[in-house]
């Protein structure tokens, strides 16, 4: 046999340019989508904390958004789960109006104080963004497949600066507990584009910081195994609150507007009532003091139920944001109880690993913890990862994961 | 539906419980194993490095090897491969001699002065220890396969002190392209147990330092994957040159002892006769050497061509810490090429994509460069990995892998 088999080393060779030119596009166009979108989100974030009677909007706004989807969204509101089902069973190109949609979509979400992430936005700009060049570049089945992973990855990655998690993000979602590598090199590259994208925008990211990390012991292992435990049953039950009040409002508002209309007025109510500002929004302010301060042990549960219940209702954004809030919140708590790790650690372990079982992608948060708190902290961050991504069943916030392996 | 479905909870419960009695076991006694073989390595490495008359021992030496392991040894020679073939098609338990026999060989080609690795030893003694534990706990053929990967993990993770690559590693190396996660928590468990094993046995690890890295720029990125393209070539003729050599010594000589003794007498006097003792052993100081100054161009060539001829004819070991030294120092000639990044940069690049390319495993290398090197060259790394695997065809060293997925 030859030393190189030259038509193998061809064939890579063209795949590599092809893919090039379509994750620089990619890349590029989603990356600067996420900088708009992360400089606009921290606009309305600021008017809101500056303005709070406008809570007192949140029915007219979600009336709004739920007319705008119902009338001219086409499969739009299906969100994250449209473009997954698209990766399984290919119908027909992602509507583009999926992107401005969930765009303004999440922005009057957060204007107006609905609880919600912001992950969903990117990731749903990133794919229709990302499935317009299947016509242009005549792509077969296969690579559009390949072109959607790249849409969410950059999407992901440029969203939150963390380019390794959004590659494997894209790759790890659409099916649990496996990995195919097809689409490997394209959603590294588009993954890294957007987020130089985004930084060469001059947008940033917020920090996160635990300042010191133990040695491992085998108490600290016995107490991480027990936490990521926590943790997964944690994002299971977000997961499970999320479909709870999606059902709900389904069952009882039959025409799919009134449902922002009526949860929007509910919400109002209940913030303007309980005064719990701190738990509407992003809630990043709440994060980053879940890594320095003893907080409220219930927050957790309070951000899981007005996250389920602005989601149900039909409002827009994401969940990812708000599984930070309830893991670092709850790792808070878990401290005040045992502190036998450091607080910021043990923050920051939920903070990863509540999103890990919530959303059935371990390896991702445990890239992620490397990218935002460090290599010091990685082992911790990876059990806590795989035994909550373990502990979280089978199903996740994205109904339309199918399993690839049963998780034990 | 009830939010908790208890009986998935108790599922994942058990599980955690039992692979936390195994992988406990099974990482306690192959970090053990590893902390020994390594303080072992560093004695006959000491000892050949200020006695160099001993290389003419190679021929006798390899001889008495290649008796061993031709009466004894039963299915041992296989090595690696043995290992992926019962995670492949489960015949029989691994025979416990394995690990004392690959441990007795390594040490004697590396006191000799062939020219080899050391991850093979690891993970064969870490595969022959684990599986003793089938008969013991009458494990199924399903818990068996994840037993066979814990011991590789282990092994792996404990002999580098990189944990997390080494859980990967165990995850990654059997099919190429594709990563399944039946095993994730007891991968990471044993590999975890392993490294903290070894280093509470006051067993610590080489450490390399990139002092600078740049930020990501265009000519950056496409400079980093001509390089990773480079490497994966390289990584493929590492692969086609050891394969080369076992063919050429089998059908030259039919009768196996003789293997290493003929190879070891041409290895004794090339070696006599070049002076090339920077090529042989494991050759840490050279790897070392290439983060910081100028290394001659062919370094890397004439490292394939001894490791390659060394594990041809018989002498055991390994290929991983050779393809270390191969990247490292093709990093370090590309620097002296185009200076367009930091050399150190480079020789790290080269480190883990050339061992990316040749064994398939494209995560294992980007995590363990983010263990040994920081987070903070993670992008370069992982794409220099990413493509060097894409560009090393669908054979590497392991003629045991299969291929689960194509690469383009």
């Amino acid at each position: 046999s030859q030393v190189l088999s030259a038509g193998e080393q061809a064939a890579a060779f063209l795949f590599t340019l092809k893919w090039l030119v379509i994750c620089t596009l990619v890349g590029v166009l989603v990356g600067s989508a996420s900088a708009f979108f992360l400089v606009a989100l921290d606009w309305v974030t600021g008017f809101r904390e500056m303005h709070a009677w406008i809570i007192w909007l949140l029915p007219l706004g979600g009336f709004s958004v739920g007319l705008l989807y119902h009338y001219y969204g086409q499969r739009s509101a299906l969100g994250n789960n449209l473009l997954l089902e698209e990766i399984h069973r290919p119908r027909e190109i992602i509507p583009f109006r999926m992107a401005p949609l969930v765009l303004i979509g999440t922005l009057v979400t957060h204007l107006l104080g609905g609880s919600a992430g912001r992950e969903g936005t990117a990731v749903q700009m990133g794919g229709a963004i990302a499935d317009q060049f299947t016509r242009l570049f005549r792509l077969r089945p296969r690579d559009r497949k390949i072109l959607l992973i790249t849409g969410i990855s950059a999407g992901f990655a440029s969203l939150f600066g963390t380019p390794l998690a959004g590659a494997i993000f894209g790759l790890e979602v659409f099916v649990v507990g496996r990995l195919r590598y097809e689409a490997l090199l394209p959603s590294f590259l588009a993954a890294v584009i957007a987020d130089y994208t985004c930084l060469t925008w001059g947008v940033g990211h917020t920090g996160y910081a635990i300042p010191f990390v133990p040695d491992l012991t085998l108490s600290g292992l016995a107490f991480t195994l027990v936490a990521g435990a926590v943790f997964g049953l944690t994002g299971m039950l977000f997961a499970k609150s999320t479909h709870f009040f999606i059902q709900q409002f389904k069952q009882q508002v039959a025409y799919a507007p009134y449902r922002p209309l009526i949860g929007g007025a509910i919400l109002a109510l209940a913030i303007w009532l309980t005064g719990a500002t701190r738990y509407i929004g992003l809630g990043i302010p709440t994060i980053l003091a879940s890594f320095e301060v003893a907080l409220p042990w219930y927050a957790a549960f309070v951000k899981i139920l007005l996250t389920a219940f602005t989601l149900g209702a039909g409002f827009k954004g994401g969940e990812v944001t708000p599984l930070f809030f309830v893991g670092a919140t709850l790792g808070n708590a878990l401290w005040q109880l045992v502190p036998l790790l450091p607080l910021a650690l043990l923050a920051g372990m939920g903070f990863v690993a509540v999103f890990s079982g919530a959303t059935n992608t371990p390896l991702t948060c445990s890239l992620m913890a490397i990218e935002l708190f460090g290599v010091e902290s990685s082992v911790y961050m990876a059990l806590a990862c795989v035994v909550a991504y373990l502990f979280s069943g089978h199903s996740g916030i994205y109904g339309s994961q199918i399993i690839g392996s049963p998780k034990h």
